[in-house]
């Protein structure tokens, strides 16, 4: 009889299986000219190189027909007043769509595509988000202590395209601004 | 501002937003021919074409990139000693995945290959499931009492073909005899 060890326990998502191999950790420093506050950016990284987020996936094949499936972890904080987030990504073959579902925390999912429509929608315990094929994305933690953590599943051949978003920034920030949550255009971004 | 209604709320799955728009009801009639117990099949048929499994899924374009996803509800109950169970089916295109997450009930997923292979996997609440490429699956509600409700997402192009099961049956049945479950070889399966 085979085995199929390819598991996670969603109920209990701090509990990494041994099994899953790939684990990439983002710090503070991967994310640099991401954050609209420079300074903030600056003094912050001095101190330390601070973890971000964490992906845990499990290796496949990376083609048509197998899927990639693992839990994000994007851990409270800010940088200035914009929330911890991912670096957000297209996928490479821009016409593949990403399914998330939010199993602790609180936080937002930015997206936007390149005709220029945008989104952002609320990631809360429970919630499942489809996310269409040519839409980037990029998840925000806005707890102030406890963790974001989703489960993702998309097509393994769809590849992650960071460059773009690097280079033009998404439409919207979340900032925390006289103790509440605001979206605000940001000003870095450019078509 | 793009809206995205393609939304489900795990943690209330019983609620079935109105969204989505593919309800689909498998009855016992829709069987026939895979249970073992032919003579309790059709006792239970001349009673009632009982609703044995439903699934809501969302449309989407069944074309390579995009996902489709919904929440399957096994109800409980047996044919003669065999559980309910869905028809169970290969993909059309037999190299796609298919990954499931439990969120309510308990049972198994019985799977097969061409290859002749074959596996039976639990399925208890915040466990995720990955189906490879090649392995046709059925789940199986072994619940007294509650439906056995699953979170699914697979590439939209997969397609189903359901008639290789229904002509070769799975290896293996799962009954409860005296009491407990037990996982028999299926005198109907022919390779």
């Amino acid at each position: 009889m085979k085995d199929f060890p390819m598991v996670f326990d969603l109920l209990n998502p701090e509990i990494i299986p041994s099994h899953v191999d790939n684990h990439i950790i983002r710090k503070l420093s991967s994310l640099r000219g991401q954050f609209y506050d420079n300074k903030a950016f600056e003094d912050m990284l001095a101190i330390e190189d601070t973890v971000i987020y964490e992906v845990y996936e499990i290796k496949r094949p990376e083609v048509a027909g197998e899927m990639l499936m693992g839990i994000s972890i994007v851990h409270p904080g800010k940088v200035g007043q914009e929330f911890f987030m991912t670096k957000g990504h297209y996928h490479t073959i821009l016409e593949t769509a990403e399914v998330y579902y939010c199993m602790r925390g609180e936080g937002f999912m930015v997206m936007e595509n390149p005709e220029g429509e945008f989104s952002i929608e609320c990631l809360s315990p429970g919630r499942v988000l489809y996310v269409p094929p040519r839409w980037a994305h990029r998840s925000i933690c806005t707890s102030r202590q406890d963790d974001l953590i989703t489960f993702f599943v998309y097509p393994a051949d769809a590849g992650h395209d960071y460059g773009t978003i690097e280079d033009r920034g998404f439409h919207k920030m979340v900032i925390e601004k006289q103790n509440s949550i605001e979206f605000i255009d940001n000003p870095k971004w450019n078509k």
